[in-house]
């Protein structure tokens, strides 16, 4: 066991699962964390694999374990609440604010030994260990509740845990990007209802981010500046699209949006990543980010199926290129109907949108909250 | 109204329908098409908008005008059936082999005035219309049936009518790529029941197949050898996910598949379109690709989900990178388990997969059909 203190007042103790695995609690009251994990033992499953997708040159992991996994257990067999007399869960203790822990079925996990990630790929390029960490954060002990409930207080404290996490996955020398995101609502797959999010810390740039940075690097190249500063500049400058503001962020619904509902929560001050958040930006975040969320919600007047993504430099580059950027998506397009990524979006790429962004920014502005 | 011949005894009889849009069918027996459209005279949808996401330099396509569109009907007022008396379709004739009508709810539309598209993209690049061409592909009038269902005979209409349309689609100034594909299933967005798919002539490069070209154009210049030739020898070699095959087309699971369930269908003499295939691998088309989607239904002995689309070379360059493919896609993952496009994939780009590629070719290649 070891503890740690971090910002905001929150103190970090880990501890080990049943398979060797780390759990991380992220307290804010100096809780003594010494329950132990009482399950049987557990082996942990093998490393999956990483295979070039020669057409587009692109990995694929394949992790075939993966395929058993807990799938939307009943509210009593729910792995994310905290272990009861008789009922252990991931979660040793009884209760707990926030805790973070090593994915029971990870798609990518630390591989045996050294992990070496081809430079130069070719069509011969042969499948390597799928090195990387996958972890899971549990926004709250309480089951019902959603991220748009949390108090100010656990907002905060589950940013530093994104923060701590992001700073000590970087220093892992096969990580090349790390990616806090949420899933929520089964519409988007999510397994399990209770309201958590998950990090994947990737050994190569994923393929977005990889696009993203090649257009942030032409962009400065042409004009010196830096793209997401120019975004947020013709957000503000247009007006029409801001659904939330405070001092130091601003939500809009991005101009090309690719969503029907598609926002972008962004600080003002751009800074690389969640780790380079002024104290002040971290302390304003939560209440723009609940009420981007409550609006969300709150246009249909039903819980909203979304990925809220953490979108930042990669760990060993570009940091003067790509920007700490919270893209918040749902399909969600009405009450009953959802937009699918069908043979435009998922065969060729190419995203076509029902509703437009200002419509869209209109009707998350008006949502009573 | 007009007609033509065109290859395997097909023949093609255009119609206007009551707003001006064309209907194309494609006949075997020498039909006489001469039913009027009998709704009443309706006017068109204006042109959406296209505009660039400047954080990837992509196209999104904003058609407005869609959010109102055909729902699921229920099967009576199946807008894809044959009209009856008193109950008039799109289809205005009693009967149909296959049809090819403009789409009603189009989100790329031909334009009113030329089309230019901005060369140099910028952060600055504006809006511009939406030109392009979106066409709905009715495989047979039997609601009840699916691709898999059609006769040797059917298939060879319906390849026939995709040749048609990309052979006159392609000759349309704006037009850049052309792309014919199916969703199946309600777990895809398919918003209507019948059998159909749909064509949309895009005026860019969708980014997957941008990307694609670049990959081919890189290969080729290391190897002097097309990518998708050294594809098809290491499937042949390697053997394990060879799904069916016979003279002419190879239909195999791709070493880095993406989904669950992915095949992809080959002519084995590579060629850059639809248009291009020579008679013999047109008539060897219909029996593999039965075989396939066959395969497909009865893995869980359930109607597949899926989106099956034709990758072929852009409309004025790439002949010499990019060859032919049918891609077909399903997110069944098992019975009551779907793969959704959720953070990893859907905000980063990243797929991650739960089922080897060669457990799902012996999953297709076991299945009793």
């Amino acid at each position: 066991m070891s503890s740690k203190k971090l910002g905001a007042g929150v103190t970090r103790t880990d501890r080990f699962l049943m398979d060797g695995r780390t759990i991380r609690y992220y307290d804010t009251k100096g809780q003594n964390r010494i329950a132990e994990d009482k399950r049987d033992p557990e082996t942990q499953p093998d490393i999956g694999e990483m295979r070039l997708d020669v057409l587009t040159n692109e990995w694929v992991v394949v992790a075939a374990h993966r395929q058993g996994r807990v799938f939307l257990p009943p509210k009593e067999l729910n792995p994310l609440a905290p272990s009861k007399p008789g009922s252990f869960t991931e979660i040793p203790e009884s209760d707990y604010e926030v805790v973070v822990f090593d994915n029971r079925s990870p798609s990518l996990r630390e591989p045996k030994g050294e992990i070496k990630m081809p430079v130069d790929l070719t069509f011969e390029t042969p499948p390597i260990p799928a090195a990387g960490k996958c972890e899971v954060v549990c926004f709250t002990s309480n089951y019902e509740a959603s991220f748009k409930d949390l108090s100010d207080r656990q907002i905060r404290t589950v940013l530093e845990a994104w923060r701590d996490r992001v700073s000590e996955l970087s220093q892992i020398d096969y990580i090349e990007y790390v990616a806090p995101f949420e899933n929520r609502g089964e519409e988007v797959g999510v397994t399990l209802a209770h309201p958590h999010g998950q990090i994947y810390a990737y050994p190569y740039l994923p393929p977005r981010t990889e696009k993203m940075l090649a257009v942030a690097a032409a962009h400065k190249s042409k004009t010196g500046r830096i793209l997401q500063d120019d975004v947020i500049a013709r957000e503000i400058k247009d007006g029409t699209r801001i659904v939330a503001e405070n001092k130091e962020w601003i939500a809009y619904v991005p101009f090309a949006a690719r969503y029907p509902f598609e926002i972008h929560v962004s600080p003002k001050q751009s800074v690389p990543n969640l780790v380079s958040l002024s104290e002040t930006a971290c302390e304003s975040f939560s209440p723009i980010a609940r009420e981007v969320l409550l609006r969300l919600d709150a246009v249909f007047e039903m819980k909203m199926a979304y990925i809220a993504a953490w979108h930042q430099a990669p760990v060993r580059k570009g940091n003067d290129l790509l920007k700490l950027n919270w893209q918040i998506t749902s399909v969600r397009r009405a009450p009953g109907k959802l937009k699918y990524l069908a043979g435009s979006e998922s065969a060729y790429g190419s995203f076509m949108m029902d509703l437009s962004p200002e419509q869209s920014a209109q009707l998350l502005r008006d949502a009573k909250i």
